[in-house]
Formats: C-alpha cells, sequence, structure tokens
C-alpha cells in the first residue's frame, strides 16, 4: 500500500459542492486512485446510500413534494445521514476503510440555510442525529452557479432542488465557501471550473 | 355553539396510547361528538397527515426496514411532523379549527425512549423541529400491554412496531404514564380497558 493510501485508512472524506461540479466524477476518480494505491474505499452518496436512505432521498428529490417545509427537509437529510452512518460509513472506517460520500452536512447547511433555515438548527440536528462525528475532510468542488446550473441541467434534467433561482445557487456557493473559510483544517476548495 | 366546542377552538388536542387503545375510533367519536356542538374540527395523524408525512409513514411502518436506527427513526417522525405542522395544523388553529392529531412526541418518546433512544434527544429533535409549539392537551387511553397487543392484532395483523415483544410494550406503557405524570396540567390519563 502506498504511503498515501495507509494515511487515509479509516478516513471519512465528503466531496461536496454545487450540482454540475462534477462530484460524482472527481469522487470515481479519486476512489481509483486510492484503489490503484492499495486502499479499500467505500463510495457511498447522502442522502441516500442505504435501502432506507434511497427512499427517504426519492422524497426529497420529488418535484411533485414542492410545498416541503425547510423544517421537513433538515429532518429527512438527518435521518438519511444517520442510518447511512450507523449501518454503512462507521462499519467501514472501523475495518479501516477509506469512505468517500458524495455531499453530507455541508450541503445542508449550504441549500438549508439558502432556503431560510438558521443555521444552528441544522447543527443542532446534526449534533442530535450525528454526535460528534465529522468528516475528517470535506472537499469543495467550487464554480460559479450559473456554470453549475448548464452543467446540471445538461446532464440531470431538473430536480426540486435545482428547479430554484440563479439567486439561490449564488447564496449556495457564498455558504460552501465560507464553511470551507471558517473550518479551515478540515475543508479543501478545489476549482472545478475547467473541463 | 355549546360553551364547550367554544372554549377549544384553536386548540391542539392530541389522542395517544399504546397500539390497540381505540384511539382512531375516541379520536372519530370526539370529533363528532364536538362537531356537534358546533365546533370547527380537523382530524388527522402523526406520522402522515400530509402527502409527504404519509410517504414517510410509509417508510416508518415497512416491516422490510427492521434495520432502521433509532436516531433514524426520531429523525423521520420529526420531519413528518414539523411538515404536518407548517402545513394544516398551524393553519386549522389559527383559523380556529379544534385539531385532534391522532399520536404525537409523546408517542416518540414511549417508543423510541424504549426501544434504546435518550429522551433528550427526542426532546432536542423536536425543539429544532417545532419549536415552542406543544399540544394544549395530550389524552392518553391506557390500557395493559398484553389486551393492546391482542386488539391490535387482531384488528391490524402487524407492522414494524408491533411485531416488538411484550417487555418492549409494556416499557412504552409506563413511559406514556410517566409523561402524564410529570406533565399532569396538560395530560389526561383515560382507562381504556373496557370495551
Amino acid at each position: 500500500m502506498t504511503e498515501l493510501a495507509k494515511s487515509l485508512s479509516g478516513k471519512f472524506i465528503v466531496i461536496d459542492g454545487p450540482d454540475g461540479s462534477g462530484k460524482s466524477t472527481q469522487l470515481r476518480l479519486l476512489a481509483q486512485w486510492l484503489r490503484g494505491g492499495g486502499a479499500e474505499v467505500f463510495e457511498t452518496r447522502d442522502p441516500g446510500g442505504t435501502p432506507i436512505g434511497e427512499k427517504i432521498r426519492e422524497i426529497l428529490l420529488d418535484n411533485a413534494c414542492a410545498e416541503m417545509t425547510v423544517g421537513c427537509e433538515i429532518m429527512l437529510y438527518m435521518a438519511s445521514r444517520t442510518q447511512l452512518m450507523g449501518e454503512l460509513i462507521a462499519p467501514a472506517l472501523q475495518r479501516g476503510a477509506c469512505v468517500l460520500c458524495d455531499r453530507w452536512v455541508s450541503s445542508t447547511i449550504a441549500y438549508q440555510v439558502a432556503g431560510g433555515a438558521e443555521r444552528d438548527d441544522v447543527l443542532r440536528a446534526y449534533e442530535v442525529a450525528l454526535r460528534d462525528v465529522w468528516p475528517d475532510l470535506t472537499v469543495i468542488l467550487d464554480l460559479p452557479a450559473d456554470k453549475g446550473l448548464q452543467r446540471a441541467g445538461r446532464l440531470d434534467g431538473h430536480d426540486r432542488m435545482e428547479s430554484k433561482g440563479i439567486e439561490f445557487h449564488r447564496c449556495v456557493r457564498d455558504i460552501f465557501l465560507t464553511q470551507a473559510r471558517e473550518h479551515a483544517n478540515s475543508f479543501l476548495v478545489v476549482d472545478a471550473e475547467g473541463d
């Protein structure tokens, strides 16, 4: 095993950022690269990742659920997240795997606070649901909101989150970058504007 | 309108208790009686009550989801509950209706704490999700655990909650009664053992 692969054993790494920033692709490439170095890698996504979490994800991304309150959103994200932690992430970390997760609480802080939630409420809900388990590293793939939306629209069509306006997505980007500034030792911002 | 119907205008009343205690029947009878007195009554149930909440309810009661963590359960109950409050209960109370709800947080405290959750975690999650909105009155329909299970089995078959053992359901009953003792001014215990 390479030194890097060894150093990431038992580490919980989140890839996060705006829609269309290329999270899934970068996560796959990073996983391949770490596996090439001999690491055990467990890839997952939030919300989702477990059978229960995927059902919760369906509710969250359903366009028919446009009237969902922001409080309900926060609780559903935390429900999926604590299930994923208990069922899959914690056991994977315990056996020494490097866990790579597409989104985590950094997304709830960005999107739900941009949608009107209090940041403190998100953090309090996280503390109840996840205790003191935080990612070792959160990588934010950063790009301007209009470019992200362009790419996301081209790739996926529009789900409930992506159908909000450009101002909302600018606010989301700002909150991602603010989190990275405030927790500089556990966040890394990567420019994702290039192709 | 009768004086009683008037006095319950804008009040939030929960009917709660163990499985098989007759909550649905008593709720329907109470609603009829209040309507007969001229009151506007809004009947609902928790979890559920809204389109989003009913989807969450399906996940919660699904026998295939037996591996759900207690933290996930708490968050799902709160998600359904805050959606129900924002979308239907708060507007109904505001227009002066009397709201009758089948179960509320008293059930989460009883069942999830019996299932291993910390009571404080349930209360902290409730505070984030529901703020300071509490029922004006919670009526606990009380009966021994074995009788409740007998009746519930006869009526509904078994969902995920009902399939737990008798000791669990005894513990649930105890926690319902403890809540009623601790909040004597907003709880009422009614003997539900008779036919």
